[in-house]
């Protein structure tokens, strides 16, 4: 088809505004940009030790039934997490992974003429969506250790009241943890416009005690499938608050955006607990592991409560080529951006022999 | 948690203003309300025919590695639909179904006190959009025959200049189709600032020949693999459109919102024509079956392009009463809700038993 006019459609000014950048280059990309056929992949968080087998056999029976759509309410799944979660179905919205859940709480809470409020160098697909949806971004810094400046965000939110204060936790990149006592004395000390948006992805490796719990008026909670569980391919996530906030995002979701099957893999997953608690274990092994290995390389490394660890190389240069050595060698990671944990390599925990060879390869690169 | 405030928080205005209702009731809440073990799912225009073997083995073999995001940039299965609809692999964008797609061009162009223009009755899933988005919708009749008033588009197009002209095609609840020349008719003559979004979900069983075709700055052609693919349930999607819009959404899109196993199922899926085919030919018998069926029972039924046939019940009250009583004899169909098509029913073509089935109901129904 032709027309006599070839105009440009304009999209929204905000729209318009954003630089075609991709916010993250896929390993997939960097496979076929470097020509690899192969990578050992731990550069993304996800679980190397897969979903449970119980999931993985529930999905495989569905499969042929892949022609229905999924259930728009997600019932059994939201009955089973509202069980686990202590709270009504009605505080439960299922969504295709964090961003997604994350995307309808800055696009009904933010917009333009509003800001939000997060460290610099969190996790980047925050600010995307502020930026995608017409909101400013206000940050703070972490402490130079890389944990979260809780006073800071306080300091902050009560001068600029912010739609939503974002605080991934525990956080990625750094791996840090903010245990409840501080994330409830922000809660409190927050303008009482605002909302808290707090993304605890990898919450399951946290220390479980002193996890926040339970529902706040102003209190949206995130949790996934895709880190301790094994199944980010699936996309499928949950968000946890009150009935009325829960409501906004039901009026405006994707009613049936949620793979069948990821719904399905969720719930068998779900109950299969002993598996994610394993996995659990074994991560917390492999963060040692990757500690000491720092350690015998005279680099410094952050403690984590994820199933990753940063560790230091003394300026972004140096991080930078690190990556980009290990990249050459079929070894994929990622680096945190800003400072002050710029001069870190991020390196997610994988199988025994994953460490192994991750080991020899830093080895290798850290003596060149 | 509580807080000594307890606030509502206020989402967006043209958020908070939309009820809180359910844009269309899922089969399984259908199932839960009336205490069903099982239904005949003939109301949601899935293929009970399922999915490609050969996708579903492709899926089988990979779900061990559900613990990786799919690729961000869908490449492969880009490449493959880019190479068949003659253009770039830039002129693609995949996503988690139509629905999806239809959320970001809304997104991109529609919003406060922007205007969209659409058939009243049509695929309901672009009004909920228009609305979530803050737009205001204006629409046009439905010619009695149940067609797309093409001339009315214009007209009202021409009066209003809306951002975005919608057109199912073929047309969703009708059936109805528009063929190549009246859609470049439509084309040329809108206001040169409109886009034309056209959903093409059922393009599979309409006739290819006169099916509209290529790139235009000024179309967007969305096309999903939940229909004549038959995987609903693995939400996946792409539209065609030029560099510069598809460009548009990358930088607005969930980067890893796609299920990876679904992209993995859709190449197979693709790479796998002749069980479409063989799909396309067999709801080809059964529309004829159901028109059959219709005359014998004394009602009208529009000739229908896709996988679904709407049979003329004289009346809304008597259409909603033949979908009650088939809902309680555990029958799932569903019906138009605007004039000129809400005295009609729209029935999916099933399996051969499936629709055996179906006629043993309706004409006890239509007896009664």
């Amino acid at each position: 088809m032709k027309t006599a006019r070839e105009p440009e459609l304009r999209a929204a000014p905000h729209i318009e505004a954003i630089p075609p950048t991709i916010p993250f280059i896929g390993p997939e990309e960097l496979m076929r940009e470097g020509g690899h056929g192969s990578l050992l992949r731990l550069g993304a968080n996800e679980s190397n030790f897969g979903p449970s087998p119980s999931a993985v056999a529930a999905m495989a029976a569905e499969l042929p039934r892949v022609c229905r759509y999924g259930d728009p309410e997600s019932y059994d799944l939201r009955e089973a997490l509202a069980a686990r979660a202590g709270c009504e179905i009605e505080n439960i919205c299922v969504g295709a992974g964090i961003d997604d859940l994350m995307g309808l709480a800055v696009r009904a809470f933010v917009g333009p003429g509003t800001l939000a409020l997060a460290t610099r160098g969190t996790y980047p697909t925050f600010a995307y969506h502020v930026t995608g949806y017409g909101g400013g971004l206000s940050t703070v810094d972490y402490r130079a250790n890389g944990s979260i400046a809780v006073e800071a965000l306080i300091e902050r939110a009560c001068a600029l009241h912010p739609a939503i204060v974002y605080l991934a936790n525990p956080d990625n990149p750094s791996g840090t943890f903010v245990s409840r006592p501080h994330v409830e004395a922000l809660l409190e000390a927050m303008p009482s416009q605002s909302l808290l948006l707090l993304d605890e992805a990898y919450a399951e490796f946290a220390p479980q005690d002193v996890l926040p719990a339970g529902i706040d008026p102003r209190l949206v909670r995130m949790r996934t499938f895709s880190k301790a569980y094994g199944m980010a391919g699936a996309r499928i996530g949950y968000a946890i608050s009150t009935r009325r906030t829960i409501e906004t995002f039901q009026k405006i979701r994707l009613q049936y955006g949620v793979n069948r099957n990821a719904q399905i893999g969720a719930l068998a997953a779900l109950q299969d607990d002993g598996y994610m608690q394993g996995v659990v274990a074994e991560v917390a092994r492999g963060r040692d592991e990757y500690v000491r290995l720092a350690d015998s390389l005279g680099h410094k490394s952050i403690a984590s409560h994820t199933n990753f660890v940063c560790i230091d190389f003394g300026s972004a240069a140096r991080a930078e080529g690190v990556v980009r050595t290990l990249m050459q060698r079929g070894v994929f990671i990622r680096k945190p951006g800003m400072p002050p944990l710029d001069g870190y390599i991020r390196v997610t925990v994988g199988t025994p022999p994953e460490r192994v060879a991750f080991a020899t390869h830093l080895r290798a690169v850290s003596a060149a």
